[in-house]
C-alpha cells in the first residue's frame, strides 16, 4: 500500500477528529502520564488494520509502542488481543477513535469477503471487488478485499477499459465499440464488455475482448452463454449477487464473480479499546 | 454546510475515481455528444444529496444543467425520478459513479434516522449521532443525520467536553475531572460526563454538569437513575441501542437518544443512473 | 494543541519565508558548521511559544537539539534566557524569522490577555477572545489567550450559536430566532443570544438561553439588567472594552468579558536571538 | 497579487472560520433571503482591501454583488461607505468576519506606513518593510505597504543577501563573506551588508556592495559614515526606528529607511458592517 | 485527460512563476489595457497543447477569449499561427512563459512520437512509452504521446505487472515469479516478463504471461525468439531502440516498441507569442 | 535548496508513479527481504542529485542506508559507482525510478552548464540559465545550473525586472517604461532592459539600469554596443546562443551569457540502477 497516500488520509482523519485541540484529555491528561491501551476483538472475523494501527500511532507520537499480536488476514475471535500500544495517555486517547472507525470497517470488508470466497467455495472462481467504495477510502478499502482473500477489479477509469450497455447503444455496436477503444488504448490494458444477452455474447467473443462480464442474467441462461465463450476469455458474473447465493454459482465454473456488496453495504466488525493508566509517570 | 469543504472533497474523489482519464468513455463519447442522465430512486426511503448532486456537476462542466424533482429529507419512492442531467455525455458518466456512492450513503443515513426518529415515536426525546462517522465523511454523514430528523453530537474533539471513564478513573473522581476541565474551558463549551452507576450519577449532578451520559444500564436502572437527575441538567442514553428497541426507551423521557449504528453499519439506499444519449450533436 | 495542524503551519511559514533557499546564509556557511543560538527576552511578560520552538527546530533539522528554560505561561523578565538552540548554523539562522516572528505575537497576546486578567483582578469574571484572530492564525492565537490566563470564545461558526442583532431582527424577535435554531442544533450546543437592552433580556431570559451577552451597554443600565438574569444563565459583557477600564466592571460579577483587542490588536513582545558560533566542526 | 494565493488563502481563512457550517446563521435564514451588507469605515486613514472584498465574496458565492467605493491607496474618513455588497443573506454573514479582520490589518498597515512617508516628508527618502511580516500574510501585508506609499524590502532569503553580522564574524571579514557570495549568486541579486560602525562601512565600499544598511548607529555618528558611502551605494538605516523620530533622520538622505514595525506591531484600522435585510425574497 | 488534476498543476505552475507578483509587467501595464498575444509555430511538427492554452488562460482571467486555429495531433507549419488570445494585457503577458514551457515540451514529444511511428512505417506495429516522464508531468506526457500516435505503457506501478530481472532472479524462475503474482493481482490486469535470452521466452510462454518484452535482444537473435511466442501473447522490444533504426525492427511485426526516448531526451517545438498591444482600453 | 518543497515534491512524485501499490514488486518481495542497490554512471559528466537520492530513500524507508560516492558537481566517468542503497527491497526498487528521472535530467543539466561554461573558457563571462525550465522542477533545474558552475537569471517573475520590447513599445520609451517600475519597486531589486539596437542601449544607458541584455544583435553589431554601456552597468548576451559558438562571444568581454537551451533541451545523462538481492533475511 502507498505509504504516503496512507499518511496523507491518517492526517487528514486525525484533523477532521480533533479540531484544533482535544478539550476534554488535554485538560485531564498530562503528557508525561503513559498507559496502555488493548485494542480487543468483539467479534469473529478476519483481521484488517495492521498498517493502520502502526502508522496511526506513529505519526501520533514517537513515544508510543505499538505491538500487534494478529496480522491481516488472519482470524480472531472475540475478546483476542489485538493490540497492545503502550506511551503517553493523550495521544492513545486521540489516536483511538480513528483508528476503530478504520479497522472495523476495514476488518468487516475483510470478512465480509472471506465469507463470500468460503461459502462460494470454489477452487477456480474467484471474487472481485467494484467501484463501489466509500469515496476517498478506495485505496484502504480494496486492500481489505484483497486481505479477505478477493482480488480487485479496475482501480480507477484509466487501468482498464469496461463497455457498458450506453457504450455498445451509442457506438451502434459492440464492435464499434470495442474498435475505437482499441485503436486508442495501450496494450497493457484489458477490455471487458457488458453483455446482457446472448448477441452480446456472440459480438463480444468475435470482437476478442479479454473479459466477457455476463450482469443480471439469469441462471439458466447464464449456462447457455458460458458454452458460447473460450476459455481463454475470461468470464465475469456481475448484478447484485449475495453471497448466500454464490453456490448456486458455483458449478458455472466462471473465473470471476464480482460483488459491490462487498465494500458498499459495510458490516463492520467490533472491536473495543480498554485502557490500562497506572499513572506511572515518565519522570 | 462549508462549500470550500464540500468542493474539496468532490475533486479528490473525482481525482480517486478517475486517475489519469477514462480509458472508455474518452474513446467511445466526443464532448459534443450530449444526452440526459436520470438518477432513480430504487427503494422507499429519505432523500439526501442535492448539494452533492449540483456542486459535482457544477465542477466537472459548466455545460451541464441539473434538474432537481427532490429536496433533501423528503420521502422518495421506487422507480421516482431524483434529478435530471442534461449536458455532455463524457461528463454524465464520469460524475456517476462519485455521485451515486455518495447519494446511496448520505440517503442510507438520513433514511435509518428517520426510521430511528419515526420508531422512537417521541415528542420530547432526540436521536442523536455519534464520533463513529467514516474518516473523511463526517461532515457529509453528519449533514444526513439532521436531514433524517436527528441531531448531532460534538463535531470534533474540541467542540463539547466528554468525560469517560478513563478520565474518571484516572482523575481519581468526576469531581476532580470535571474541575480540571472547567478551570481550562470556555464558557461557550458543555460538559458532559457518562456515568454507569448511581453513585456517577449523584456525583455528575452534584458537580452541576451540563450533561449526563447513561452508556450501558439495563432498563430497569435507568428509571431510577433518571430520577436523580435534575430537569435542566440533559440526560442522553448511549451504548449499542438499536433501532428496534428504541420503543422500549420512550417513556424515560429522556432528552437524547446516541446511536452509533447510524453511521457505523451504513445501509446504502439503492439509486440507478438510467442515460438517454440521442446521438443529439451540439454543433 | 493539533499537532498536525502546527506542522503543517509551520511548514507553510518556511516556504513564504525562504522561497527556493536561502542564498546569504547557504553560500556563507557549511552544514558542517555548529553554534549556538540564545533566544533572549527584551521586555517583561508572559512567554508563548514553547511548541513553536521545538516543533519548528525539530522539522527543520533532526540535527539540532533545543534547550527550553521557560514553560508557556510562565513570566519572563527583560534579558532573561528563553531558549538555547544547538546545531548546524544555516539551519539555527533559517527558523530565526518565522520562530521570533511566532513567539513575540503570541507571547504578545500572552502578556495582554495576562494583564487583562490582573487589571480586573477578579474572583468570578473571566476575560474571553473573540473571533477577531489573525486570519490563518487563529489556532494558536486563541492557544495564546488560554496560556495568559482567559479563556476562549466559540473556535469558529459551527461550535456554538451566537445570535446577534441582524438574526434577531430578521427572524421577528428574540423567540423566534432560538426556536429556529433549538429545532436543527444538538444538545451539545451552547445558545448565546446578544441583548442591547432591557427588552433584549426579558426575551432571552423567557427563550431559556445559556449566555446573554450585553453589547455595547452602558454601565448604569448594566447594573440594571443583571439583575434581570438569573444564576444559571451565564452572563457576558461585550463591545469595545479596554484593558484599563476593566475594574470599572469588577463590582457587576459577570461570568465573562469578552475582549477583541485581546487579537486585533497586537502588540508584539519583544525577544533577540543572539548566535554564538565558535567555528567547530562536525568531523 | 498572485491571484491563485490569494484565492488559496482566502479559502483556508473561511475553512478556519467556518468550520462545517454556521449553525447560527444557516438556520435562521435561507439562501433566498437578500439583502445589502455595507462596510464602512469607523476611522480616517488609508484604504487596503478591494481585492480582498472581491475575491472573498465571489468566491463565497456567485449570486453576489460586490460594488467598491474607494481603491486600494485613497484617504478614507470615519462613517464613509466603503462598499456595498448584495445578494443572499447566509453568504454576506458568512463572508463578514474574515474579510474585516483581514482589510483592518491591511488596512491598518498601509496607515501606518502613510503615516511614516508623511512624518518623514523627504524628497528621497523611501519607507521600505523587513521581512517580521505575520506568518501566512506576508503577500497581503507587504502589498498594504506598498499601498500605503512604501517600497518592499526582500520577499524572502532567495531574491536578495542580506550579509548580517553573523555572517561577517563567521567569515572573518566583510570582503570574505562577500566574496563567498558573490561567487554563486547571479547577476540579478542585489547584495546588502549591514554596517554597525566605520571599519563596516569602509570594508563594505572596498567589496563594492549595492546596499549598505546602517544598523542601530546613533544620528551624529551617522552623518559620518554617510559621507563614507558613494552615491551609486544605496544606503539603508534600520534598527528600531519609531514614525515619530523620522524627522530627525530627514537631512541625511539616505535613500531608504526600513521600519518593522509597519507590520510587527499592526494598528488595525476600524471598519464595521451594516445590515440592511429587507425580507425580500428572490421567487 | 482529468481537468482536475490538470487544473492543479497548472496553479502550482504558476505559482511557481510568478511568486508574488510579476513586477515588471503589473507596474507598465494595467488591467484595462487589452490586447491580442498570437503564438506562432516556429518549426514544422505536430501540435499538442489545445487543452493546456485553454485552460491555463480560462484560470488566468475571465475575461480573456481564446481562439485556437489548430487541433491536438495536426501537423503545423513553421509560421503558422496556433492560438489568438485577446483580453487583458497582464493576464496575457502572465501566462506565457509557462503555456510556452508546456506546449513547447509536449508538441516536442508529440512530433517525436509522430517521426517514429512514421519511420518505423508498420500496419502493425505499434510505438510505446516508458515510465521514463519526468516527474510531475507523466499525465502531460503520456497524453502528448497518444496526440502524437503513439500508445502507452502502463501508467504507474498499480495497473499492470512487469517482471524484470530482479525479479525473476529473486523468486527463482519465471514460473515461480508469475504464480506470486497471478495468486494476488485481479483479472483485469495483464502480466508482462521481460525476456532476454531463449529459456525466458519458453519459460514465459509456458507461464502463459499476456506480454512478453524482449529487452535488448540483437536483431538475428530477435527473429528467432519471436517464432517461439504465440500469436496470442502479446510481444514487445525494448532497449534503447533509436528512431533511426526502427526500421531495422519493420519485419519483425512485433506489436509494440517501447522508446523511452520519447519522454526521456525531449527536444522541445519551437513556438514564439508575438504581442499586439493596442492602447485601446477597456471603458 | 528548501527541503520542505524538496520533501513535498518527492512525496507527490512518488504517489504519481506508484499509484495505490506496486503489484509487482509488492507480490514478488518481502519487507524482510534485504538488498544493495548500486547507481552506477553509464556516462561522462558532471553529478548533480546527492540532495535527490538521500531525500527520496529517507522519505521512503527509514530502514534504508545510502552511501553516497560522489558529491554534487564533481566529474563522474562511465561505470562510476555513484551510491550504494541498501536495506528493504521493495523499497529499492519502488524509489528507483523516480530518482533515476531525476538525477538523470539534473545532472543532464550541470553537464550541459558545465559544457558551456569550459567551452566559452572566459576568467569574467558567466553562463546563466533563464525562465524556460521545465514547469514544476524550477527549484531543482536552477539548482543544477549552479552545480555545473552557471548562475540562476531570476527566479520568478517577483525578483527582479526585466523590461522586454514589448513593455517598452506600450510604455513609450524606455525612459517611461524604467519610470514606472522604479517608482514602484524597492531597492533591492535590479532592473534589468532588452536592447536590441543602439538608440535601445543609449537610453538604457541614460535610465541608468542595472542591466542591459542585449538580445538577438549580431557579433559585429555587439563589439559596437558594449563600448556604449559604461563597466558599472552589466551587459547580458541571450537570444538562441548554442554552446559551441560560445567561442565567439568570448571577447567581448560581457558579464553573462544567458542560456535558455541549458534547461529547454535536456540531455539526460544515463545513470543504471544494478541490484544485488542476497536472499539475506533480516529475522
Amino acid at each position: 500500500m502507498n505509504k504516503f497516500k496512507l499518511e496523507e488520509m491518517l492526517k487528514a482523519f486525525f484533523i477532521e477528529d480533533f479540531g484544533d485541540l482535544d478539550i476534554t484529555t488535554d485538560h485531564i491528561f498530562n503528557e508525561k502520564d503513559v498507559g496502555t491501551l488493548t485494542i480487543q476483538a468483539k467479534e469473529t472475523g478476519i483481521f484488517c488494520g495492521e498498517k493502520i494501527i502502526k502508522t496511526a500511532y506513529n505519526l501520533l507520537d514517537d513515544n508510543v509502542d505499538v505491538k500487534l499480536h494478529v496480522r491481516d488476514g488472519e482470524q480472531i475471535e472475540s475478546t483476542q488481543d489485538i493490540a497492545h500500544i503502550h506511551g503517553p495517555v493523550p495521544s492513545l486517547l486521540k489516536g483511538e477513535r480513528v483508528v476503530l472507525n478504520l479497522i472495523q470497517r476495514l476488518s468487516g470488508i475483510a470478512t465480509k469477503t472471506n465469507r463470500a470466497v468460503t461459502t462460494l467455495d470454489s477452487d477456480h472462481t474467484k471474487i472481485s471487488d467494484t467501484r463501489k467504495t466509500t469515496p476517498g477510502l478506495r485505496l484502504l478499502e480494496k486492500y481489505a478485499v484483497r486481505v479477505g482473500g478477493g482480488i480487485n477489479h479496475r482501480l480507477r477509469l484509466d487501468d482498464a477499459v469496461m463497455i457498458k450497455d450506453n457504450h455498445i447503444a451509442f457506438a451502434g455496436s459492440i464492435k464499434e465499440a470495442v474498435n475505437r477503444v482499441r485503436k486508442n488504448v495501450g496494450h497493457m490494458v484489458k477490455i471487458e464488455v457488458e453483455a446482457e444477452h446472448e448477441q452480446h455474447v456472440l459480438d463480444a467473443v468475435e470482437a476478442n475482448v479479454d473479459v466477457i462480464m455476463l450482469d443480471n442474467v439469469d441462471l439458466d441462461q447464464l449456462y447457455k452463454l458460458i458454452q458460447l465463450i473460450p476459455r481463454d476469455i475470461t468470464t465475469e458474473l456481475s448484478g447484485g449477487i449475495n453471497i448466500k447465493d454464490l453456490p448456486k454459482y458455483r458449478d458455472l465454473n466462471v473465473d470471476v464473480i464480482s460483488m459491490g456488496c462487498l465494500t458498499h453495504q459495510i458490516e463492520a466488525l467490533d472491536f473495543s479499546a480498554n485502557h490500562h493508566f497506572e499513572k506511572e509517570r515518565v519522570s
